[in-house]
C-alpha cells in the first residue's frame, strides 16, 4: 500500500524472542499534522509522557515503536530511555528530536534494552525505502495471533488520497498487561485543530468503544499523523469532503478497533452491546460498558447460556438512570425481556440459539430517552484465564 | 446456640433440589428493633422493595428467607408474591404483616413457586420450637460449599448478650446471579436509631469491603435484629458497652464477609488488599476495589505471579489520586516497588513465594495522605469460569 510520503521500517532487535519484528519505523518526508489519544491510567509509561509533551504543537514526523518491553514503572531512567530513543531516530533521519514520538508495549517493570534499541535503529532507518506499513503492524504485535491493518481510500479537492492504520490489541506479555497501540497515517492535507477534534471523536465511538477485561494499560495510545501530500486544500469542519474524511477515518478507526477484540485474549466469541432509550448518551454507554465488562455476563457468554438477568443486573449497577418495569432486551432480533419481565414463549430457546453463534448482539432499551451507545467485547473463557495465569509455567 | 427470644426453623419446601433445605424463619417473640442496608443496584428484586418499605419504621419481628428463587424481574406478580408469602407466615405466627420481612436468592426471572411456599409454611412456623440457626444457615445456601454462621458474646448493662449472624455468599444457581444475604440477630437491646448507624458503618468495612467478580445482585440485603431479651438498658452512643457492642458486631460482620470471600466461586486464594496514605479514605477504597476486582490482577493471583505491574495499572486507573513515583507496594512484608519502581534484589523471588500461599496481603502505599481501606478478594480461576459458564452442560 502507498500513502504518499509515508516511508515504513521494521526490523529485528532482540527484544522479543528471536524471529520476531520487534523495533519500527513511521517516517513522513515532511512535518505532518499530528493528533493523539493517551491512556486515562494514572500511572503513564515513559513514552506516553514523552509523546504527550511533544505532540501539543500539532506536529510531528516519526514514531519509532518497540514491542516485548512497555518501558511502564521505569522511573527517571525510563523517561531516559525514551528521550535517547528518539534522539538517535532523530540523528538518521536529520529532524530535529521534537519530531520523534516512541511507543512501546510489552513488559513492565524492566528497564528497556538500550543496547540492543540503539544497535537497531541504524538498520531500522536504513529499511525505511523498502519497509512496509504491514511490517509494522506485524512488529508491533505481543500476543495478538494476527496482524491489524485497515485502510480506505478517499478524495478531497480533487485530490486522491488514503488512510491507512495499524493496531494491536488486548494481549499481554508477561508479566504484563494489555496494551492497545493504534497509528494512522494519511497523506490528506488535515488542520491540525480539525484532525484533534475529529480523531478524539472518532476514538469514542472505535477504540474507547470495546473492551476485553476492563483493564487500562499504562502504555495505551492512537495516534494519527496526517502530511497532506495528496495535495488538497487543507481540510477542516467546512473544507469539501471534509464529511467524507470523517466518516472513511471513523470506519478505519472502528474496523481496526473490532479487530482487537476478536483477538482478544482466549476469545471465543464477538459481541456488540447496545443500549438505546437512555436519559443520555453517556448514561447509555456506562450502562453498556457494565454489561461488556461483567465477569458473570462474559462468562455466560461463553457457556451459550442466554442468561438476561445478569445483563439486566449490570445495567441495574451501572449507575445509569433504568426503570426496569419499563426496559427491554433483545439478543439479535428476539425479544427476550418485555417491561422487565421475561418475554416467555419461546425466548429462551431461540435466544440460546443465538448465543451459539460466534457473533451477535445484545440491546437494551431503556425507553427513557434518546440517549444511545454501542460497544464491543468478547467472552471470559478458560483460556483467557490460562493465558493470563500460565503464560510461565 | 441460644439468642434470647429468637426461634428459628428452617423446611425443605421442594424450591431447591430434593434434600436440600430451601424455606427458613428468624422469629423474635417481641418486636425487635431492626436495620437493614439493601443493593444498590437500581434493579432490584420484589422482597426488596418490600423490606425497604418495611424497615423504615425501625422494628420488625420475623423474616422469611427462600433460596432456589430470587423473585427478582418478576414485576407486580413478583410483589403480589412477595406480599403473600408475608402474609401466610403474619398469619401463622400471629403478628402483623408488617412486621414480617422476606428475602429470596436463586433463579433470576422466573415466577416463585407459590403452591410449594404456601405448602411449607405451616411446617415452617410450626417447626419454630425446634428450629435452629444454623439450619437457616443452611437453608439460605445456593452454591454455597459451607453454611456461614458466626457468633460473640458481650454484656452491657451487667447483662449478657448474644450477636449472630447467618450469610450467604457469591454462590449463582444457573441460569443467574451472585446474591449476598446476611442476618444478624441479638438479644441486646439497642436503640434503632444508633443500630442503624453501627450496622451501617460496620457493613461498609464488612460486605461492602468484599469482591468476587464485581458484579452487584438484585438481592442482596443485610438485616440486623435487637429484640432486647438480654435486658440491659438500651443501647446507644453514650451508653455504657456501646463501643464494645459495636467491635462485637463488626467482628461478626467481618467474620462472615471473609467466609463469602472464602467460599467464592472457583477461589483457590484469599487476598487482603489494603491501600494507605491516600488523600481520602473513600480514595482508599476507591483503588483498593479497582485492583480487587481487575481481572488481570485475580489471574495473576491465579497463577502465582508476583505481577505488580497490573496491580499498579489498577490502582492508576481507579480514580484515586496516586503519584506513581511516590508509591511503594508490599507483598506481605516484602516491599516490591519503592518510589513506583521495582524494587529489585529478590523482590520477585520473595514476591513468588508469598503467592505461592493460600492467603497473602498486597498493601499499596500511596504517600499522599492518611486515608486507608482494606478490602477482601479471591482469584480468578478455571473453576470460576466453569462454574458461570458451564453449569447447564
Amino acid at each position: 500500500m502507498n500513502i504518499k510520503g509515508f516511508q515504513f521500517s521494521a526490523v529485528e532487535a532482540a527484544i522479543k524472542k528471536p524471529g520476531r519484528l520487534d523495533l519500527a519505523l513511521i517516517f513522513s518526508e515532511t512535518p505532518a499534522a499530528v493528533a493523539a489519544v493517551y491512556t486515562t491510567n494514572k500511572v503513564k509509561a515513559a513514552p506516553v509522557l514523552l509523546d504527550m509533551e511533544r505532540t501539543r504543537n500539532g506536529s510531528c514526523q516519526a514514531i519509532v515503536v518497540n514491542s516485548g518491553n512497555a518501558n511502564a514503572c521505569t522511573g527517571p531512567r525510563g523517561m531516559d530511555d525514551a528521550r535517547e530513543t528518539t534522539r538517535l531516530v532523530a540523528e538518521g533521519l536529520g529532524i530535529p528530536d521534537e519530531a520523534v514520538l516512541v511507543s512501546s508495549t510489552g513488559v513492565i517493570g524492566v528497564p528497556l534494552p538500550m543496547e540492543r534499541i540503539r544497535t537497531g535503529i541504524r538498520p531500522l532507518v536504513d529499511g525505511l525505502s523498502g519497509g512496509t506499513l504491514d511490517e509494522v503492524a506485524r512488529a508491533i504485535m505481543t500476543t495478538d495471533t494476527f496482524p491489524k491493518l485497515e485502510s480506505r481510500k478517499g478524495s478531497a479537492g480533487g485530490k486522491e488520497y488514503t488512510i491507512a492504520g495499524i493496531a494491536k490489541g488486548a494481549g499481554m506479555i508477561m508479566p504484563n498487561m494489555a496494551t492497545m497501540l493504534a497509528f494512522i497515517v494519511t497523506d490528506a492535507a488535515v488542520e491540525p485543530a480539525w484532525l484533534r477534534t475529529v480523531f478524539a471523536a472518532g476514538i469514542e465511538r472505535s477504540f474507547n468503544a470495546i473492551t476485553v477485561d476492563g483493564d487500562t494499560s499504562t502504555n495505551d495510545t492512537a495516534v494519527i499523523m496526517a502530511n497532506g501530500a495528496a495535495g488538497n486544500p487543507p481540510l477542516t469542519g467546512s473544507a469539501d469532503g471534509a464529511a467524507d474524511f470523517v466518516r472513511l477515518l471513523d470506519e478505519v478507526l472502528l474496523a481496526l478497533a473490532k479487530l482487537i477484540v476478536r483477538d482478544g485474549e482466549g476469545a471465543t466469541k464477538f459481541v456488540e452491546i447496545t443500549v438505546r432509550g437512555a436519559r443520555s448518551d453517556a448514561d447509555a454507554k456506562r450502562a453498556a460498558m457494565a454489561v461488556a465488562n461483567s465477569c458473570l455476563v462474559k462468562t455466560a457468554f461463553f457457556g451459550q447460556d442466554a442468561n438476561w438477568g445478569r445483563i439486566f443486573a449490570a445495567v441495574g449497577y451501572s449507575g445509569a438512570d433504568v426503570e426496569p418495569e419499563r426496559t427491554e432486551l433483545f439478543f439479535d432480533d428476539v425479544l427476550m425481556v418485555k417491561n422487565g419481565v421475561f418475554a416467555g414463549g419461546d425466548a429462551e430457546a431461540r435466544g440460546t440459539e443465538i448465543l451459539k453463534q460466534k457473533e451477535f448482539k445484545v440491546v437494551v432499551d431503556l425507553h427513557l430517552g434518546g440517549g444511545a451507545a454501542t460497544v464491543y467485547t468478547s467472552d471470559l473463557s478458560y483460556d483467557y484465564v490460562k493465558i493470563n495465569a500460565d503464560y510461565r509455567t
